[in-house]
C-alpha cells in the first residue's frame, strides 16, 4: 500500500516521539513492503515562531492531501499561563481538527498486565479494563461563539450541538459498541444543559438500530466518579467534547501513565493520530518523553488503513517493550533512564525480527 | 444561641439521612444549650408530587426567614433518563442557589487515616490528603440562556461569567488558603475558553493582595489526572460551577466513598449545608444510605455560626464512628448492616457522653 502521511511535530516533546513514531511506520513499511512517504509540516508554537500562525496554509495544504495526519503535540508554557495572548499554540490543533472535520476523537483506555502496579489505583481495580472513549471533537463549547465584552468585565462560550453533529459520531460509537461488549454509556449533564438533552434525544432515537447494544447513561460528575471505582462496568463511552477531554485524560490514570494513551481523530475524508498527551515544554529534549502514546497512535493509523497484521506486530513490539521494562522514567523503576529513542530503537528491532528481540 | 434551621430533606435517601443530621444538631443543641428551631419543607421530585412545583413559593419564603438550610438530596431516576421532562427536581435546586445568591460552593475533601483502605487509590496515594475546593455556584454554563430550536435540531448552553461574580468567590478562596497550606490552583479551560480567560486575568489580579498564596494555574483535563495520580499536591482548588461539580465528585474516590463528602454553599446573606452526593432512589428506603456527609454538613453549619467547639464534637463522633466501623455498608466490611439510623444514634450518644460511648 502506498500511503502519504503528513507528519506536525509541533512542540515540546512532541518531535521527539513523533520520530519514534516514525520510525516505527518506516519498519513496517519495509518489513510488508509498504510504500509511505512522509510530509513533515509546522503547527502550534513552532509554526509561531516561524511564521506567527500556528496553522500555516502550507500545513492545511499538507494535510488535506495526505492520506494520514500523525500530529504530536502542541503548547507552550508561557501561553498556558498567560490569558491575554491573542494567538494561541492550541488554535493550530483546534482549526486542524475543525478544517478537516476531524468529528470522532476515539481513544482506547487499556489496563497492561505489565503495568498494573504503575498505576495510582489499585491492581484489582483495574485489571481487565478496556474502554474506547468516543470523544466528539468539532463542536460544543470549544467552537460556539465566544465573547468578551469591551470592558473586559464579562466573557462567555457557548455550547451548542446539532442533531446532525450527534448522529454521525453516535452511529461510529454504537457500531463500535457491536464489535466489542455491546454496552455504550452515555456520558452527559442532561439533568441541568439542554444541548445535552438533544444528545440523549437523538441517541435514544438511533439506540433502536442497535437491538445488540444495551445503551445506559450517566451524568458527567457521577462518571468522573465511576470511572475510578469501577472502570470494568464501561465499554464504549460517548460523550460531548469538553465531557470528553476530561474523561479521557483522567482515564489515563487506569493505565499508568499518560506517555501510553493514543488516538484517532477521523472525519469522513481525513484522519489523523495524535497521542492524547501535551507538549509538556518541561520534559523537552530530555530524552525522556515516552514515545509509546505516538507509536500507538502509529498502530491506530495503520489499522484505520485495513493493515491489521502490521497494527499488530507494533502493539507486540510495544507489549514486549513494556513486559521488558524497556521503558521511559514515567514507567521505569528497573532500569536507569532508557530514553525515548532507545524505546524506539527496540520497537523497531522487534519489527525487523519478532523472534529475536531480546533485552540487550 | 438561637438559630432557625430550614430542613429540605428532598428526595431519595435524602430524608434518611438529614433525620441524622437534625438529630445530632438537636443532641448538641441540649449539651450546649443553644435553641436550634427546625422548619421543614418541600423541595425536589417530592415537592412536584404535592406541588407541581419543585420549588414551591413557602420553601423559599421558609428558606429565606431561616439562619441556615439544611438541604437533602433532590433527582428521580425517572427525570434522569427522560430529556423531554418539562420540570424537573433539580430545579428545585437550582433555583434555590441561584435566589439566595448562594455563590461559593466549599467542598472539603480529606482522607481519614481509618478509611485510607476504603479507597480505589492505593493507601501510599492518599494519605494526609486534605483540600477543600472552592466551587462557584450560581454562574456559567448552569445558568446561561439555554435554547432549543423550533424544529428541534439543535440546541445551547451559554457559559457566562462577570468578574464580579469570579472576584466574590476568589477572595474567598484566598482567605481559605491564607488559614490553611497557603496553596491556591485555579482550574479552568483558559486555552480553549474565553469564560476561563477571564477567570485567569481576574484572579491574576487579585493574587497581589494575598502574597502569602501561592497561585498556580491547572486545565481541567490535566486537574482531573492529577487529582488522582498527586492529590496531597493540592490545598485549595478555586473552579467554576461545571468543572467543580465535577472534580468534587470525582475527588470522593479519594475519601473512599460519596456518602462522606460535606458541602456549604454559602452568599453574602444566606447559607446552605449539603451532602455533595445525590438523592439515590434506588437506595431510598432500606436504611443503607450512610448518614456521614449529611452530619457533616450540620458540622459545617456549626462552624459556620463560629460553634467551632460544637462542630469539632460532631466531627469526634464521625471520626470515632468510622475508627469503630459502625458505619454502613458503602464503608463497612466488617459488622452486618449498621443502618442508617444506628450511625446516627451512635453520635448522638457520642454527644451526649463523648467519653463513654463505645460499641455496644
Ligand atoms: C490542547 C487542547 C486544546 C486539547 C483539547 O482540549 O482538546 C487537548 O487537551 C486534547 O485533549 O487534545
Ligand atoms: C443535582 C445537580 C443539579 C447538582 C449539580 O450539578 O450542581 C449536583 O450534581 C451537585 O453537585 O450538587
Amino acid at each position: 500500500m502506498k500511503l502519504n502521511i503528513a507528519v506536525l511535530p509541533g512542540d515540546g516533546i512532541g518531535p521527539e516521539v513523533t520520530a519514534q513514531a516514525v520510525k516505527v511506520l518506516k519498519a513496517i513499511a519495509i518489513e510488508f513492503n509498504h510504500v509511505f512517504i512522509f510530509h513533515e509540516a509546522l503547527v502550534g508554537a513552532s509554526a509561531m515562531v516561524k511564521t506567527g500562525d500556528p496553522l500555516p496554509e502550507e500545513t492545511i495544504a499538507i494535510c488535506e492531501n495526505a492520506d494520514a495526519i500523525l500530529f504530536g503535540a502542541i503548547g507552550n508554557t508561557a501561553y498556558d499561563i498567560d490569558p491575554n495572548a491573542k494567538v494561541r499554540p492550541e488554535q493550530g490543533l483546534l482549526r486542524l481538527r475543525k478544517s478537516l472535520d476531524l468529528y470522532a476523537n476515539i481513544r482506547p483506555v487499556i489496563a497492561y498486565e505489565d503495568l498494573l502496579t504503575k498505576s495510582s489505583l489499585k491492581k484489582s481495580q483495574i485489571k481487565d479494563t478496556n474502554i474506547v472513549i468516543y470523544r466528539e471533537l468539532t463542536g460544543g463549547i470549544y467552537f460556539g461563539e465566544k465573547k468578551l465584552s469591551e470592558d473586559g468585565n464579562n466573557a462567555s462560550d457557548i455550547c451548542e450541538y446539532s442533531r446532525f453533529e450527534i448522529e454521525r459520531i453516535a452511529h461510529l460509537a454504537f457500531k463500535a459498541a457491536q464489535t466489542r461488549k455491546g454496552k455504550l454509556t452515555l456520558v452527559d449533564k442532561a439533568n441541568v444543559l439542554e444541548s445535552s438533552r438533544l444528545w440523549r434525544r437523538v441517541v435514544q432515537e438511533i439506540a433502536p438500530k442497535y437491538p445488540d447494544v444495551e445503551l445506559n447513561y450517566q451524568f458527567i460528575d457521577n462518571a468522573a466518579m465511576e470511572l475510578i471505582i469501577n472502570p470494568r462496568q464501561f465499554d464504549v463511552i460517548l460523550t460531548e467534547n469538553m465531557f470528553g477531554d476530561i474523561l479521557s485524560e483522567e482515564a489515563s490514570v487506569i493505565v499508568g501513565s499518560i506517555g501510553l494513551l493514543a488516538s484517532a481523530s477521523l472525519g469522513d475524508k481525513h484522519a489523523m493520530f495524535e497521542p492524547i498527551h501535551g507538549a509538556y515544554t518541561k520534559a523537552a529534549n530530555k530524552g525522556i518523553a515516552n514515545p509509546i502514546a505516538s507509536i500507538l497512535s502509529a498502530a491506530m493509523l495503520l489499522e484505520h488503513f485495513g493493515l491489521d497484521d502490521e497494527a499488530d506486530l507494533v502493539r507486540e513490539g510495544v507489549d514486549k517493550s513494556l513486559k521488558l521494562h524497556i521503558t521511559t522514567p514515567d514507567l521505569n523503576t528497573k532500569y536507569d533512564h532508557v530514553t525515548t529513542t532507545k524505546v524506539g530503537d527496540f520497537i523497531e528491532d522487534f519489527i525487523n525480527n519478532p523472534d529475536e528481540t531480546n533485552l540487550n
